[in-house]
């Protein structure tokens, strides 16, 4: 259905129409929809319905839709043949603090050059307003070039990714039916490098909890009490200790059972990327890679799980030195999951192992923090092989697949509530600047990451 | 030179003049010398000035003297036949809050019936005004009957035991000739129960370290990063929990190459004291003991060296959940050491230990927080022996030898700067609420404290 000459002339619709493209990114960045500060409710709404009214200019059945928070706009084109793709992004943007540090007014965008490269420079540039506009974009030239979008789109985007994102899950829920599709597309990610484009199909689920040790009824002496009172901290860290093994993994019973290895094709990719383990680790000071010892830094970022402790705490910890025992300590511990392991089934092995470690006298507190699984869309499918196709086609170099240590719930409930697989697809770069003052976005990414939904929706219609 | 009927002369003035003690003591525990609160400097300075004259009046050559914070009061009785005594106790006071929790004003002391004896309650009344005057009324009981003291006594009597006693060390080494004596008594401590009166002979020393263990040089989200990049809570507590053997004892190399087995008499003494483990660890809410499990709770307590962590930190510890891999996690470490072992050398012991751990990559930072020996009298001292005797003979119960887990630095300070050993002699009980609302001291000790010491005195002269 569609055409390289098709392709070439939704290309040149966007090349010619870039100029308007970036003056309507800028009305949207003028637009102070920062979803986590209460003040900023009405500039969220105006966000919501600016898209909408976009949305509905290009011939979607396009709304803002009312939850107990932020608005959600859902839009639906009209139904076509070929694969029906559900997009998302998110309107909302991060707090401008501290806003002395910010060179140009955060709401007020300017195109600027550095280091040779043109950047659009504003709160939302890059995370994710510019991200999302790339996808409308598309969507207006191929209907400015062809008069249709080449397959049905629909596209849910939120307003309060930044701010927790606890309505969009029941929001999800309460229109299952109105938002199935065949396939979710995400803009929310990074390129691989400036040159290569590249797909996120492994994301790390997570399981987090919280544990208090408790000993004595109260805070002892250490003169008085110490050897023959049970120390918590000391239980605590035992505990903590016994969760890793010399070579780095992981030690609960059954923690690797569900993991597979990473297919050889995929492993083969990966080494190809030249990925600078040194470099990574020397960033942030250091040289030696913690986990597994027998796995590649990105093996055990993007397939393996790990288990960290982000918080613990017992005793005394202000200035100077009190010789006390205390009567608790606390951890705060997760677990990394790849595609395969159960969330409910790491907790409990985890609580149980804790558990067997405990005197008789000295008791637990767990307080669960939430748990989701790993994401992986299958390799081999259809529809990433079309969507690789396109990226390689606009970049001239290999698309790549990638995976990501992290995790987006919203992958998650992609596939929990809707069923539905996710190909995440963005165009931002490691130096953009999100969350933090002087937030951009490359010139190069808007006008190239449009050009690249236009072949990506091409490609979907193969 | 003190016969039997010399003594009985000494007590009958001791029980005609209880009354007049008490005066003195009501008199004492009056002034607010809160040591801590500057507000109550110049009832600390009042407080030293009245005991200097009541020590001038019983024909001491004493005077409050001024150090860069509350006065030490040394008193000088005349040149005697016979051994030259030391005596040490504070006047300062805790603080009252909360006051509300007071039955009667703590600065205003009453005689009231409770389980059916009578008690003192006040504000400093065990710690350490009522225990202080014991011997005060003692040196004038023997004055009053004979003329003299049996011995040649001295006193030094501190104004900030209960504010960190910075300023005591340096006015010992200042004045380290005019204090030299043959042997330090302290009236701090407790009788082993109502009807047992004992002597402290073993303190437990200290050392105290922190550590900072620094990984990364900023704190890394633990999608991005976990598994690769080095947790420091993890490698803490790996470091934390090396400490101790599944056995409970310490594993540092040579921790106890230094510690010596107790008699077979002295451990026998302390089988006798029928110490209830049970009732101990009961009272906090414990079962079992934690330390080394081929020793008693006892031995554990006053004759086995222990490792505590008495804090520790790091990452994100505030309400819900992040997950964070810190830069940085800490812990406050101390070693209760016994007679034997070398501060300086558990401390190298410790830290090489540590070091040894590291990684690499990551580094360490160590800040001591003061380090102290273990003290023992010898158990075969005649200063001992006497004293005991002299207890055995008021209580008609044979004095028993304990010791303590805990640290009292003056102890030491006696031993390293004046070369002093130090008997531990006190009559106050563990039901007597010191630093707390409703403060008192038992009749009973503070007149059977009296006779005591009375007879104490007269045994040293033997």
């Amino acid at each position: 259905m569609s055409s390289p000459d098709t392709i070439d002339n939704v290309l040149s619709q966007v090349d010619t129409g870039l100029d308007a493209s970036l003056e309507r990114l800028f009305a949207l960045l003028r637009i102070k929809s920062i979803s986590t500060d209460p003040a900023y409710a009405a500039d969220c709404r105006k966000a919501a319905d600016w898209i909408a009214t976009e949305l509905q200019g290009l011939g979607f059945d396009a709304a803002a839709r009312p939850t107990p928070g932020h608005p959600v706009v859902v839009a639906h084109g009209p139904h076509q043949a070929g694969p029906h793709v559900l997009f998302y992004a998110h309107y909302d943007v991060q707090p401008v603090d501290p806003l002395h540090l910010w060179h140009t007014d955060p709401f007020e965008p300017q195109i600027v050059e550095k280091d040779g490269r043109k950047i659009i420079v504003a709160r939302g540039a890059s995370d994710d307003k510019g991200q999302m506009l790339t996808f409308i974009e598309a969507c207006r030239a191929w209907k400015a070039a062809t008069g249709a979008l080449p397959i049905r789109v629909s596209l849910m985007l939120e307003g309060e990714e930044e701010s927790g994102g606890k309505n969009l899950p029941p929001f999800m829920k309460e229109n299952a039916d109105e938002l199935k599709a065949d396939i979710a597309l995400v803009c929310d990610t990074d390129m691989w490098d400036r040159q290569t484009p590249s797909i996120t199909t492994m994301l790390r689920g997570l399981v987090a909890d919280e544990i208090e040790i408790i000993a004595a009824d109260k805070d002892l002496h250490s003169g008085m009490f110490g050897n023959a009172a049970r120390n918590p901290n000391q239980l605590l860290a035992e505990i903590i200790a016994s969760l890793r093994a010399p070579d780095g993994s992981v030690t609960l019973p059954g923690f690797y059972d569900d993991v597979a290895e990473i297919s050889p094709e995929l492993k083969a990719q990966w080494a190809g990327l030249g990925f600078d383990e040194k470099a990574f680790l020397g960033a942030v000071d250091l040289s030696q890679p913690a986990g597994e010892q027998s796995r590649s830094v990105l093996e055990q970022l993007w397939a393996r799980p790990t288990c960290e402790i982000n918080g613990m705490i017992g005793g005394y910890t202000g200035d100077g030195f009190k010789t006390v025992i205390p009567a608790r300590a606390s951890a705060k511990i997760s677990f990394r999951l790849v595609s395969g392991q159960d969330p409910a089934k790491i907790r409990a092995a985890f609580r149980a192992h804790v558990e067997a470690m405990l005197p008789p006298d000295v008791s637990v507190k767990f307080t669960p923090h939430g748990g989701s699984p790993a994401i992986t869309v299958p390799a081999d499918g259809d529809f990433l092989r079309q969507a690789l196709s396109g990226l390689t086609d606009e970049w001239g170099k290999q698309a790549v697949i990638t995976g990501s240590g992290g995790s987006i719930p919203v992958v998650g409930e992609f596939k929990s509530i809707l069923g539905l697989d996710t190909l995440l697809i963005g165009f931002a770069h490691v130096d953009d600047q999100i969350h933090s003052p002087n937030e951009k976005y490359d010139l190069e990414s808007f006008h190239r990451g449009i050009r690249s939904w236009v072949r990506v929706l091409g490609a979907l219609a193969q």
